[in-house]
């Protein structure tokens, strides 16, 4: 076994152990997370919509200028928001999705969300995600979103 | 020279590939770049707060829910609202800073921010920042900033 050889392997082990994807096929599986949430939202399922959350008291959102903590924080707040009486899921999308790849396990993404409401109302803004690759796949550790 | 010292070369030339600084010291530098913008912002030097940003016409800024792109953009925004007829640029201070490593050429950072106008008023409010490590230091490549 030639010195480059054992060079080219070390390095090889570099990318295996950081369990590096391509630029190309992360990209594609952040943004497949974001489909599922939409789907998830537009069929009134929460629960499945949060898997794309990091389960973790230190997932964090802002919104707007305020911030909360944590999953179950978060699932309960759309429930409230979304699913106690008087109020709807409204349909959900994103548009204008840019995934920038910021290491072989982290990604920023910047989008915007629209939601449309049974009265005509059209709740919109704009939001900035930070994921990260877990062993169960791309999680949202941080939402920064914000709407008018 | 043995195999496992070749191996363990090979390993190191990835951390200097990268230019890969450590975690700690990666943080301080990113804190670092935060404290001389608000120093730089106090004694009214915008041009000296914004070498904090990435200067590229690639540099976003969501602010609310309005968006904005470019470094001269943004420079020329903050003449205009801070450097204008009647305008002030207050005191600006950061807090809670959290900065986390998502690789080594690359950070997210949450915070608040507060200005204290002469007037009595204080503007605050919390943000995201992305920030990438280039050949001149880190730099903010993204800023999502919203307040009340």
């Amino acid at each position: 076994m030639s010195k480059i050889f054992v060079v080219f392997f070390g390095l090889m082990l570099c990318g295996y152990v950081s369990g590096q994807d391509s630029p190309a096929s992360a990209k594609s599986a952040i943004e497949g997370v974001l489909h599922e949430q939409a789907a998830a939202w537009n069929r009134g399922d929460l629960e499945r919509f949060m898997a794309g959350y990091w389960n973790s008291p230190e997932l964090t959102f802002f919104s707007g200028a305020h911030q909360f903590e944590g999953w179950q924080a978060a699932l309960d707040r759309y429930k409230k928001s979304h699913q106690s009486a008087g109020k709807e899921m409204g349909k959900l999308e994103f548009s204008n999705l840019k995934v920038e790849m910021l290491g072989p396990d982290a990604a920023f993404v910047r989008g915007e969300f629209h939601l449309t409401m049974s009265d005509g109302k059209t709740p919109h803004g704009l939001f900035t995600l930070i994921f990260r690759k877990f062993p169960d796949g791309w999680k949202i550790v941080h939402d920064h979103s914000a709407g008018e």
